[in-house]
């Protein structure tokens, strides 16, 4: 088995732990240990204004650029919980670096997935915090078993690696979009062995959550409690230059990214939405996340409809320039409307297989270009996201 | 039977067909005639980008204020179907005027519902328009014809009326969120007696819009023929001020929306969001949308799970002034969350009825308010909307 997840790159330990938060009696606790010799880190979070607790705690936590560790929990989301949150939070922080022998518990972050509005049962959470000693390594197996503590409704547990020469860059993620019995969390934990400074760290992330994570859109929702971190060690004694950093950290975020898509509660289809034609970038993000977003669209994707109608009303809302009467589309490839007209046989296009690639040039003739990924709109969908949270 | 519908006010008869372009038989065409003395107009479009010929020619038409009949075909929206779909709608136009005895055909307004695509079969078209000499009237049974026919995926005709003192507003409209197989259109036709100007029907037809029809959001998706047309026959003699006349159409158009929203497909809960508590109207009704869009919190309306994590995760996305840390939420006037925070029973909170309120109080002590009407998205939404549409 291939090394891959949290503890492939240098100095990293993981583990994860039972502590008794679900009531299935799953794995519930994670940490991700950097064991040095650098502790360099960067993180980017939830662009929701109502957030949790280890959000805001964590905020100020990564702002030194400095983190030795990061504890998890699944199952219970510590959002809307008031000052206890934040105190529960606060706690959970400093017991483990109490635990862990880190001097500054602002060397921890915490991040935690579930319910919004209950809190966190901290009789659980602390005696969790106590069994991460016993059970930290840094082979394989360790990794696996932190991305399974980090599970909420995710399927398979998400890791990743990349090699370079002489340096690695491996991570674990859950969640987006998946979001029984709440609204589910994105989590992402990326470690590296490369020497780079806390500014390398956020630029390289910054730019790779911006075409992977950041245009992941299964129902265009945005949770209390998403947070992506980076952590380096500097163990490989490799300095990479800022580009190959960048290339790397985009490679684990896009492979993250697309488990995630593929695991995305109630998908039958994953679908790839390109939109060019148009004057700038920016402005095609903003169509193609219109029409990830549209619902009639998604139904007509889960139903292997190529009803290209439902295309052209979506991103003819978009705020964008386009040309209304020279719009295209296709779907796997094969032109369905030009100018903004059926051409001949585009109902008869297939759509039958689980991966359904649309693109959208919006006739302006500009250089704006951009790629979501989404999902369809399926009755498992609504089945997952209507159960009772009682 | 009260005298409701298109028909209601003096002036004005109405005759619904089967022209053939359903493949049901049932009644496909409409029209509506304005027999003065006076012949004032008003209309609101579609603010999607991509817009039918219909809609670009009766933008046109409805430009100089006077209208003397609107011309309805169901089953075909005339849409994306180039310059061919330009030619039909200007034919089914100049058609009914010769056939009604109209001088200036630009006194016709044209209004298409029904999938997107596909060319008009003109030899059907034709054949309705010439039936309607023959089946106009003004009385209540002429209006529910009329009323019949533009209905696509309606399961009920949608009529209203208002009387004042003297005069009269009727309506009829079909549309909204309900799709199969295609998009679904939003048409009314609101019909008067009384005497006033283009620029006083627009202004009332306007205000009356803002806070109906532009905020009965089933889905988030605009067609590409929405299409609201008011006309004013003058017969009753009577000049009602400028807020009377805002008052009587604001009513007629209120009772219609709320028919859209009882009648939408796949319909099991109707949800109405009110948002207070931040800096304007404006930033209120963006925070309602973005609830009213929210698929996660619809899929708990449709659960009767009172999920109020969902509702805070998704207004923290909204483009609205907000103190994060005091939000407040109920759901049919029982408090779930204060301070943004749960209180005590917030998970026992009954909605399994069919009308759900739910009330969002942003924090900032602002009197902006603004409410928005939805629905909860169920299994039905799904199933319709992923039907095929070849």
């Amino acid at each position: 088995m291939e090394h891959t997840g949290v503890t492939a790159a240098q100095g990293f330990s993981a583990a994860g732990v039972t502590a008794g938060i679900k009531a299935s009696g799953k794995l519930d606790m994670a940490v991700v240990v950097n064991n040095g010799p650098e502790y360099n880190a960067a993180a980017v979070f939830t662009r929701n204004r109502v957030v949790a607790s280890p959000v805001k705690l964590s905020r100020t936590t990564v702002a030194d650029g400095q983190l030795r560790a990061v504890v998890y929990n699944s199952g219970n989301a510590n959002a809307c919980n008031g000052t206890q949150g934040d105190t529960d939070a606060a706690l959970m922080q400093t017991r483990t670096a109490d635990r862990l022998g880190i001097e500054k518990h602002e060397d921890v972050a915490v991040c935690s997935t579930g319910l919004i509005g209950e809190l966190l049962p901290m009789g659980s959470i602390l005696s969790g915090i106590d069994q991460f000693n016993d059970a930290l390594g840094s082979d394989a197996e360790h990794g696996t078993t932190a991305a399974k503590a980090i599970m909420t409704t995710d399927t398979v547990p998400k890791q990743a690696v990349t090699r370079r020469n002489g340096w690695t860059v491996g991570a674990m993620g859950k969640g987006v979009g998946m979001i029984a019995p709440s609204l589910a969390t994105m989590l992402v934990c990326i470690t590296t062995d490369a020497s780079a400074s806390p500014e390398a760290l956020d630029e390289a992330l910054r730019q790779a959550s911006s075409v992977t994570f950041d245009t992941l859109d299964i129902d265009g929702s945005t949770s209390t409690n998403d947070t992506v971190i980076v952590m380096a060690s500097g163990a490989s004694g490799v300095s990479p230059t800022q580009a190959e950093l960048n290339e790397a950290v985009h490679a684990v975020c896009l492979e993250i990214a697309q488990q995630m898509q593929a695991d995305a509660e109630g998908v039958t289809k994953r679908v790839t939405i390109t939109v060019e034609g148009t004057d700038s970038d920016a402005e095609a993000l903003n169509a193609a996340r219109t029409l990830g977003r549209d619902n009639l669209f998604k139904c007509a994707m889960f139903g292997s409809d190529p009803n290209w109608g439902r295309v052209l009303a979506a991103v003819g809302m978009a705020d964008a320039a386009m040309n209304a009467d020279q719009i295209s589309v296709s779907f796997n490839n094969q032109v369905v409307c030009k100018n903004t007209t059926g051409v001949p046989g585009a109902r008869d296009v297939d759509l039958s297989g689980e991966d359904i690639d649309v693109r959208v040039d919006l006739g302006t003739g500009g250089e704006g270009t951009a790629t979501v990924r989404t999902t369809d709109l399926s009755h498992a969908y609504v089945e997952i996201n209507s159960a009772y949270s009682t």
